[in-house]
C-alpha cells in the first residue's frame, strides 16, 4: 500500500502587529493514529507521523523491551485500518511466547515510557552498562548538531517535529528520523539503527526535545552511552543518568552546550 | 505530608565556542511517578511536576471522562509510594460503579489520550458543542501572551517546563498550570478550572506547546471553543477542530499570530 504524505498544505490566516490579516498556507504534519499489532494480537495506539514506519515497529518492540535484536521479528507488514493504519510484526515463536506472558500480567504497559502502567513498580527500568561512558567531545558534538540542521525536512516544511539523531564520536551524523512525537523520533531511530546494526555506544544521540526520564530509558536500551539534548533534563532524568553513567549534554543555545553528568569525561576543545 | 520541591539545584559544565569550561548550577525540573488511584483501584501512573496535584486529579479525571463534574470527586489526598507519589481518589458511588464497568472494557487506558488504548475504535472523541465558537481578538491573544510571558515561575527558573492558561475574552489571564508534561499542564489547568466554576467557553485556552491531536481533544473536554499554540497544529489536530468547530489558533513568532481555524470569526483589530 501507499503510505499517506508526511504533511499537508493547511489555510492558514496570518495577522502581524499591524493588524492586517493576510492569507497564507502552511505545511502542517500529518498525525496518525497507528495501531500496533504483534502476531494478530492488539498491543498499542500510537500516534505517529507515517514515515520510516518499519523502523517504528523495530524501533518500539526494542524500547518497550519485546524484542532483544532484529531477529525477534519475522517480518513487518503496514496495513490501513478505517482511521488510521496498522502495523502487524510477526514475532519469532519464543519471543511471542515471552510477549504473551508478559502482557497478561502487565496490561496496558505503553510506548510514553510510564503512562501505560497502572502501578509504580510496573515503571521500567534499564540496566547500568559495564565499563566506562566514552569522553564528551564539545566540538563533535557542536558538528553534529550543525549538521542536524540541514537534515531535518519534515521540519524545514513545518517547523513543528522532532528529530532523533545518531551521530559517530566524531561528531558525522549516521541516522536522522523525524516525528511529531519526540518519543516516536527516538524509537524510529532504534529501529533504523537495529536493523542496520549501528551501535549507539561509540557515538552519541541527539534529540530536538525537552529531556524527561523516558527519554534516558529509551537511550539506555537502545544501547546509548552519550545523550544530548536541546533541553535542560529533568531531575529524575539526571538521576537515572547518573545511575546507568550516561554522559548527559543540554544545548544551552546556539554553540553552548552543558554537561550535566560525565564532566570529568570532558574532551579539552581548540577554541571554535 | 509536605510535597517535594518542583525544582532542584543541578550542577553542570557549560562550554561556550571558546571550549572553556566553567562551573555552574541550574535548576532543574522536578518529574515524579504519580500513581492515580480511584476508590483503592489503580489506574495509571503518570509522570508530573509535583505541583498542583490535586487540580491535575480532578482535570485528568475530567478529560479522561471518568468524571463529568467536580461533584464527581469526593476527596483527594496526596501520599507517598516508595518511589513516587500517590493520588488517593475517592470517586462518588455512582461514577465510581460507571468507572469499574469501563474499566473492565477498556483496559488501559490512559492520559496521553491515545497512546494507553490497545485498538483505534477505543479513540476519545469529543462531541461537538452547540452554537457559534466566540469571535477570535488578536489583540487580546497578544496581551495573554505577553501576560503569560511573566506568569510561569517554574519556567523562569528552568527553561524547561510548559504552561497551559486560560484567559478572558479581553485577554486577562485568570489561571496558569505549569508542568514538564504538556499533557498535564492542560490537566491542571482543567482542574482548576473544575474547581473553580471557571467557564473556557467565553474565553480561550493557551498552551506553550505543539498542537497534536490529544490537546485539541482535551481542550474540547473542557469546554474550549478557542486554542491558542506556541506552534503549528498537526493536520489531526487541525481536522479534529474544524469538526468540533474550535477556533485554532498559533502563534507563529512574537507580535504574529496564524489563525488556522475560525477565520470567518476574526475581530478587526485596530494596528497596535
Amino acid at each position: 500500500m501507499s503510505l499517506p504524505p508526511s504533511s499537508r498544505r493547511a489555510e492558514a490566516l496570518v495577522i502581524g502587529r499591524d493588524g492586517e490579516p493576510r492569507a497564507a498556507f502552511r505545511q502542517v504534519p500529518e498525525e496518525v493514529p497507528v495501531s500496533l499489532v504483534y502476531s494478530s494480537v492488539p498491543f498499542a495506539v500510537m500516534m505517529l507521523t507515517p514515515t520510516d514506519l518499519v523502523d517504528f515497529a523495530y524501533g518500539f518492540s526494542l524500547t518497550e523491551g519485546i524484542v532483544a535484536d532484529a531477529s525477534g521479528i519475522r517480518e513487518v507488514e503496514i496495513g490501513e485500518e478505517a482511521r488510521g493504519l496498522r502495523l502487524d510484526i510477526r514475532l519469532a515463536p519464543s519471543v511471542l511466547t515471552a510477549h504473551l506472558a508478559r502482557r497478561r500480567s502487565i496490561s496496558g504497559r505503553t510506548g510514553c515510557g510510564l503512562c501505560g502502567i497502572e502501578e509504580i513498580d510496573q515503571m521500567p527500568q534499564a540496566a547500568r552498562p559495564e565499563g566506562p561512558a566514552p569522553a564528551i567531545d564539545p566540538a563533535a558534538i557542536r558538528r553534529a548538531l550543525e549538521a542536524l540542521e540541514g537534515a531535518q525536512p519534515l521540519n524545514d516544511e513545518t517547523r513543528a517535529v522532532h528529530a532523533a539523531a545518531l551521530a559517530r564520536a566524531d561528531g558525522a551524523l549516521l541516522a536522522v528520523r523525524e516525528d511529531v512525537g519526540r518519543h516516536n523520533a527516538l524509537d524510529k531511530l532504534a529501529g533504523a539503527m537495529l536493523r542496520d546494526g549501528a551501535r549507539a555506544a561509540d557515538g552519541f544521540l541527539i534529540v530536538t526535545s525537552r529531556l524527561s526520564f523516558e527519554l534516558v530509558e529509551k537511550a539506555a536500551a537502545i544501547g546509548a552511552r552519550t545523550l544530548v539534548a536541546i533541553s535542560a533534563p529533568t531531575a529524575l532524568a539526571l538521576e537515572r543518568a547518573r545511575a546507568l553513567d550516561m554522559n548527559l549534554v543540554a544545548v544551552a543555545r546556539r554553540d553552548t552546550i552543558a554537561v550535566f553528568h560525565g564532566m570529568e569525561r570532558l574532551r579539552a576543545t581548540a577554541p571554535g
